[in-house]
């Protein structure tokens, strides 16, 4: 497809889609005359990444680069390829650190997966994430107890263990790592919203349950 | 306190606090000159709350406003309260219902709710916070199957049941309304971010715990 039509299937207009070839972020279409090229889905799934990546995961094209980057780089294993994505996709989160409340967050967060028993990097930048998190809670005098965290921490860990098994069989079954990493990016960016807004519908619904009349229970 | 000291404990500058204060989001402090007020632990716990909803919530101070209103009015029940914060909250969501995809992804919503079998109103934002992120999904080319959301339907509804467990005991208990909703607004969204970071924690242990040799399987 020209250039033209791959704009309107995308819905992202001609001069980005140009800025990120030039920009390597995209491979360049076959070419079919001196101005023009040929595109094709691969292309199309590209352009439609990188506007979730930055749309509903909020990066910055740096850390879709890196992510992309990763998925490039054939002598990564899957375990690697996933933690670089994981750390790109964490870019957005900036940091705290200067605060004098941020030892004592980062400590609780350790304390939390040593007593979890979970397998973490030091560095894993989704523990300054928890950090932050409990640093808000701590202002608002509302600290959960190691104890009041273990129902999110099982959450989690159930999806979790569901997801990876999903990735590893797809692994087994030979997908492409560039196929297993669009699932991982995936599965990691775009499906915290879907969490997020079922745990707001299971509220509604919790609530509706216990504290309304039954003959007004109904939607 | 005076103000210099509850912009210090606060962390919120004074101009801010004073704007707060003219907006009617805070109730005003006891005067004790012409032009001097003192203020207590409730305002600066109701400033605290303010900046969260804020600055991790990432509310409009009109939703803020909302939220604060639904808790003072002792006409509301619990349920009605509940759901005035859960519809403040979602206003930072946007809307997508001019998008071609959109009827689609809502009736995918409502197709999936009708199956859990779970009361949520018609009207309710977080159906259109799903259905956008159903729709960005769909472009990917990775709709999920409405088997595939189940464990994410569980896990959302495993946390909403333990959560309105506190809540209806935290009510048996005589807290007063604006501590259940305190506790529910904060609940909602400040333990979104700590969810969504042990999300992360777990993908990466287990990772670890499939996808790595032992010995390098350590923190």
């Amino acid at each position: 497809m020209r250039i033209s039509e791959l704009s309107r299937r995308s819905g992202v207009p001609v001069a980005t889609i140009k800025y990120y070839l030039r920009e390597g972020l995209m491979p360049p279409g076959r070419p079919t005359a001196a101005t023009q090229a040929d595109y094709d889905q691969t292309h199309l799934r590209r352009l439609r990444l990188i506007r979730a990546l930055v749309e509903v995961g909020g990066l910055s094209l740096a850390s879709v680069r890196a992510i992309l980057t990763a998925v490039e780089d054939t002598n990564l294993g899957l375990h690697e390829i996933l933690g670089q994505a994981h750390y790109a996709l964490a870019d957005n989160l900036g940091s705290a650190t200067d605060d004098p409340d941020w030892p004592a967050a980062r400590a609780d967060v350790d304390a939390l997966l040593d007593d979890l028993g979970w397998h973490v990097t030091i560095g894993a930048p989704a523990r300054d994430q928890l950090a932050r998190a409990l640093m808000t809670l701590r202002r608002l005098d509302a600290s959960p107890t190691r104890e009041e965290l273990h129902p999110y921490a099982a959450a989690a860990h159930t999806l979790a263990t569901h997801e990876l098994t999903l990735l590893t069989t797809a692994a087994q079954n030979d997908a492409s790592t560039s196929d297993i990493v669009h699932q991982a990016v995936i599965g990691t960016v775009l499906y915290e919203p879907v969490l997020l807004a079922l745990r707001r519908l299971a509220q509604e619904h919790e609530s509706a349950h216990r504290l309304h009349p039954p003959d007004r229970a109904r939607h």
